[in-house]
């Protein structure tokens, strides 16, 4: 088992990465005082596989653990599924040492770690993301949230976990387009922070889709590393963290204009294109670097452009009257592969160049 | 003016207490880099007081101000009112860095502090407090909520202001019932951790109900001190943070029992009087301390007993079987005026001889 230390003062805690290692939760959960009432929250499609399992451990080795299930999908980050949270927790009487612990993917992690931080204004939150995209990306760094009707993640915290259990295994019943999404992720680690990650990913392409557990549980490791190096510099996202976004600039504006017809790592590889081509147009980084960046992505099964989407509509989401909240477009491009700048500067002309070259039909 | 520093490492603030001073928070919001877009929540009777006056200061002095007025009551602390709060954040478009500002009582304390810690993940967060209570107690110590139907409080976060600001003035036009309600708080400090304060409290009652501003900067200061050194200590509750929780259990059950038909001061009175004759029986203090206590707030118009309740509605709220979140009732309980225990052992025999006292028509 391998495992990665987040280091934030009281709110430092560990990730263990291993296979078929879900049984350890009850371990780690006594190993840190809890041993009592706690609540699993996961969606019907990891509950149907998963669900039982974890809940027969949790009471074999002595924990009142129940299960609650919502849909699956971005519907249930929602303020009223929220409250049907709170309402089981509180009917079940859970205090202020009982534990939450998120058993699925992003969606699952952002809720039950937004009513962790929030019930009673704060209980034990623990992450068992079983998708790779929350393995590698939204389970580490303690961003919780639920949308509003106006825009995603707008009411939410930072929240540490007490730590975060990643099981390879939960991989294996993974769809395969799942995958990819994760996939996307990895390798902006790579392209914004480590160039050996970037060049492992692409020497192992056919490992990593046959999801090989040594090597999976490598690249894993060395995606929390790099996403715990830079939460530790940065935990409320003052100023560095704000490279994690590489290629998030244009996927965001993707997902809002498609209605989510794209997938996050989808867009976000088609994002990571565009910032690459900017990065080019603006001198920022040789050609060679976009094209190595465009072979992975495309090894990987994801998509480099979005056809489904038209630059005049992409457009408004950057330019000076957009109605999102923030103020002005902050974008991460790239000097190498292992290398971004974080700049706003960014002509017009530039950013319709490249919004129409990814909007092709290829 | 003056200042009472709240140190909590990153999250340290300042209380600054004065008379006519709600015209500095302009100064002090642009001395900490604020100088754009806020919003202020408020409530319908301190709004029409106080509302316009604030904003047109506000807006003089740069900023980009509106105001955001809720119905006066608890019923305001609810999920949908914070909704409408997030709503209108993004609407106007807050970002980040744009202030959230409570200017009322501790209801729009709260709720305006829990949209605040959750906006985007976290905005910065003042209090202008309006009544005694909210200046002696709730505005102090980073405590946010809202109510879910089954209980008080139970969704929130610990969230610390960027400064409170504390104007006399605005007692000026507080009714003498919530004057009374502040002034339990105030009592509950003086016995829990100032013998002097006490004293001072019970040599100055008429100054003090005539709110004679010498005398109310002198005593919120020293109740905001108290609160400061108390969560310095203990910012999340583990421990020691409980003492201020003197008179409250009994409070709690008054207030679930009548439907808040007492105010949460009266509660609170008539609970201290109630811990005071718990410690008696048990043989903690001495008749005359419960005795000065129930002098100081006889004269403070607060009521010592409860006649709305019977002690066979309020017992249960103690029992095992309490419905209740948290497990094992915790009592502070009185040794002298000035020194407070903690303890869970108080027999059955005599929560009941208490409960059956304080119930009384006196």
């Amino acid at each position: 088992m391998a495992e990665v230390r987040v280091n934030l003062a009281a709110n430092s805690y560990t990730i263990h990465i291993g296979t078929d290692i879900a049984g350890d939760v009850s371990r780690l959960l006594a190993s840190l005082g809890f041993i009592d009432k706690l609540l699993v929250v996961t969606d019907d499609n990891v509950g149907k596989i998963y669900g039982d399992d974890v809940i027969k451990n949790l009471r074999k080795d002595g924990f009142l653990a129940e299960l609650f299930c919502v849909r699956p999908g971005e519907d249930s980050k929602a303020i009223n599924v929220a409250m049907d949270l709170y309402t089981k927790a509180i009917t079940m009487g859970l205090d202020r040492k009982s534990p939450i612990v998120a058993l699925g993917g992003g969606v699952v992690g952002d809720l039950a770690g937004f009513v962790a931080a929030t019930y009673l204004r704060g209980v034990p939150f623990i992450q068992m993301p079983t998708s790779l995209l929350a393995q590698v990306d939204s389970s580490v760094g303690g961003k919780v949230a639920v949308n509003h009707q106006l825009g995603k993640n707008l009411i939410g915290a930072f929240y540490q976990p007490q730590f975060v259990l990643i099981d390879i295994k939960f991989l294996s019943t993974l769809p395969e387009r799942e995958l990819s999404t994760g996939l996307a992720e990895l390798v902006k680690y790579g392209v914004i922070a480590d160039r050996d990650l970037f060049i492992y990913l692409a020497e192992n392409c056919h490992k990593i889709l046959a999801k090989e557990p040594a090597v999976m549980t490598e690249i894993i490791r060395r995606s929390c590393e790099i996403k715990a190096d830079i939460v530790e510099q940065d935990e409320k996202e003052a100023s560095l963290r704000a490279i994690l976004n590489f290629g998030h600039t244009i996927a965001h504006a993707i997902e809002a204009d498609t209605g989510f017809k794209y997938n996050h790592g989808e867009a976000v590889a088609i994002g990571m294109h565009g910032a690459a081509l900017l990065s080019l147009y603006l001198g920022m980084c040789q050609q060679g670097a976009v094209d190595k960046l465009m072979t992975v992505l495309a090894n990987f099964k994801l998509p480099l452009t979005a056809p489904e989407c038209r630059m005049e509509d992409l457009f408004p989401y950057f330019g000076r009257d957009k109605k999102t909240v923030g103020g002005k477009t902050k974008w991460v491009l790239l000097n190498d592969i292992g290398k971004v700048t974080i700049t706003s500067d960014v002509p017009e002309t530039i950013i319709k160049r490249v919004l129409a070259e990814i909007t092709v039909n290829i």
